[in-house]
């Protein structure tokens, strides 16, 4: 099987380059991005979400043009493996998730996806072989729609930016007198 | 002047090939990003912070093995133009942030980054020559200590993952009797 324009070994080649190693919930996410692209209307834009910040987020950005830079990829974390692909007017989307009913037949990847064992005690290759010949048969799509919340809007204002009367960086004015750090809510210890 | 392993004009190829288009805060990213590590001891590996999701975070995981799906990235949005790389044992790290007090000479920087001028009147092209030309005139550095429940603990536990009673996907029990989309907090609507 392919997943996006890779051989399934180039795949791994490519996720081991980008991620620092061959994590099989990217090669989960490999497939649901193209189960969710095949899904999607014809020349569609779209934004993403991924409901898990492991892994899943570096399957969409090596495979789409949606970074987590670029705004276009958002985590909101529910702790489910599951990404959607959703138009960012309108807030339509298609949700693909690795689907725990369907994995009765999948020893390695059951194990693997509901820890069933130890990471050490984890058959890595057997998950690898799996996720191969399940190909998209052990995830599910659902049609969603998400909230305003994360719909572009056309009138969406620029936030004002601003000098910390505290710190003397730039932050942006609309968090209060001072930035986040100067209120104590940075990642610092004073 | 190099960016990480590229040539000026090479990163902002690399950068529209991940990013999408040649976002300015991302050249001043890559600048940060080498900062950062000519400032860290030798051999040392470590985890990394951005203070805000816009561009930084893709400085990071184009020029370093940081991304945000293996944990190695992580944001915590003070809203400040600042990169921290630390000891994920220790939590000491250098900070290297944008200084606004060292832009007197860069009107076109200034402009972009103090919001100045809408964005459709800023001078891309001055931009991104005067980032050239600045060098790393223009950025300062802070020793740090980051909060513990940003250092990574040898004890740290394996969370248990569950099948929710309500939607049937696995998620992290720790969360609650059901997965935290159940209990509304997902992004979609009902």
């Amino acid at each position: 099987m392919n997943i996006g324009p890779y051989s399934y070994e180039d795949f791994l080649v490519t996720i081991k380059d980008f991620h620092g190693n061959i994590a099989p919930g990217i090669i989960a996410g490999g497939i649901m991005v193209d189960i969710a692209r095949a899904n999607l209307p014809a020349g569609e834009f779209f934004d993403v979400i991924c409901e898990t910040g492991h892994c899943l987020p570096d399957a969409v950005q090596i495979l789409t043009p949606c970074t987590i830079g670029n705004g276009w990829l958002k985590i909101v974390d529910t702790s489910r493996y599951a990404l959607t692909f959703y138009n960012k007017y309108t807030g339509d989307g298609t949700r693909v998730f690795l689907d725990a009913g369907k994995l009765g037949d999948w020893h390695c990847i059951r194990a693997w996806f509901l820890k069933d064992k130890p990471k050490k005690e984890q058959d890595f290759e057997g998950i690898i072989d799996e996720f191969r010949r399940a190909g998209t048969s052990i995830y599910s799509i659902k049609k969603v729609k998400v909230k305003p919340t994360y719909i572009s809007s056309a009138k969406k204002k620029s936030s004002q930016v601003g000098l910390c009367p505290s710190c003397g960086e730039a932050y942006r004015t609309s968090l209060g007198k001072t930035c986040s750090a100067c209120q104590g809510l940075g990642p610092f210890i004073d």
